[in-house]
């Protein structure tokens, strides 16, 4: 055994985990999803600058309106799914920076004071928080499905602002049935990793 | 309990692990790494592209070029750590899509023909893939030090090729001491996320 992390945790966050697209009845608490956040929220961002904001859809009205944009074979789960969660960037994220980064807190001025700098990083910080959140998903018991298909110009303005830029929109719940399709094959190790 | 996941598995993988900024003196192994890759490697991306490439730097040579392009803050660690990895995106994914996804081939023509489409999703699967990765290194029981504070141009010029985007580069072993200041503060549940 070369890892730490014990095997059930192995598979319950990597190895058996799926992305799913047909769930059970059993709802998603908020409790859940709280459990969630007080987890992935440790984990690193650059400047500790933890941009991912969470739009969770919780009205049949909203959801109706959600759906609209979603791409066709996206739809039925987006439709079905216990619990859908918008995940976005701020990208007026360093306004936060001096309460984050309290050791720099000059950071916000020195680092970030243009917009296209933060939307930039934003975006990737925003990308590192939203596998952390699937992460996190999974260690709750749940299963996520993680989803680019979607009128993206559409959802920020219907759902968010001009400050928040969508990342993807998840869906989660217990999974009913098994996974739509066998996973996937992954690349080997050596057409991943080089040696310099 | 409103997690699944063990109390020992959450602190190993959040809630106790920091970024480390000085290390011990073991070495991390070509093992170690493989079995990291073995388990990041089956979280989510979209259309399973799996763009993240790791470029294991571990001659003397190479480390001297390395920490020459880093900031100056981040080049004592970065001379030091038992191993450094230079993470990229391979904006060139899409030749492997027909292995990769194979229940839809033409996801290769139909979304990813053009190649500012591809350095986008590229980037952004790449950061997730990023985040898998540092959570893998601490299911390996080690702690990863990720930094973004380094001349990508510079990098990706005399490491890299046109094909492939720097996107961090990790400093990974076992920590020495302390982490370097107090873990920062995270914004609250209702800072990050809202119900409509």
């Amino acid at each position: 055994m070369t890892l730490a992390l014990d095997p059930a945790a192995q598979d319950l966050l990597f190895r058996e985990a799926r992305t799913v697209g047909s769930f059970s009845d059993e709802p998603v608490t908020d409790e859940q999803i709280q459990a969630v956040y007080d987890l992935m929220k440790y984990a690193p961002t650059a400047f500790n600058q933890t941009p991912l904001r969470i739009t969770l859809v919780r009205s049949e009205e909203a959801r109706e309106r959600l759906v609209a944009h979603m791409s066709e074979g996206n739809q039925p789960k987006t439709r079905t799914a216990p619990l859908v969660a918008i995940l976005s960037a701020d990208n007026e994220f360093h306004q936060e920076l001096p309460t984050l980064f309290p050791h720099f807190p000059q950071a916000k001025d020195v680092f970030f004071s243009e917009r296209p700098t933060r939307e930039e990083s934003a975006k990737v910080n925003g990308a590192l928080q939203a596998a952390y959140f699937i992460v996190g998903i999974r260690a709750a018991g749940l299963a996520a499905g993680p989803m680019t298909g979607f009128d993206f110009a559409a959802v920020q303005k219907e759902f968010l602002d001009d400050d928040h830029t969508p990342l993807m929109i998840v869906n989660i719940g217990k999974p009913a049935g098994d996974a739509p399709f066998p996973r996937s094959p992954r690349l080997a190790y050596d057409e991943v990793v080089t040696t310099i």
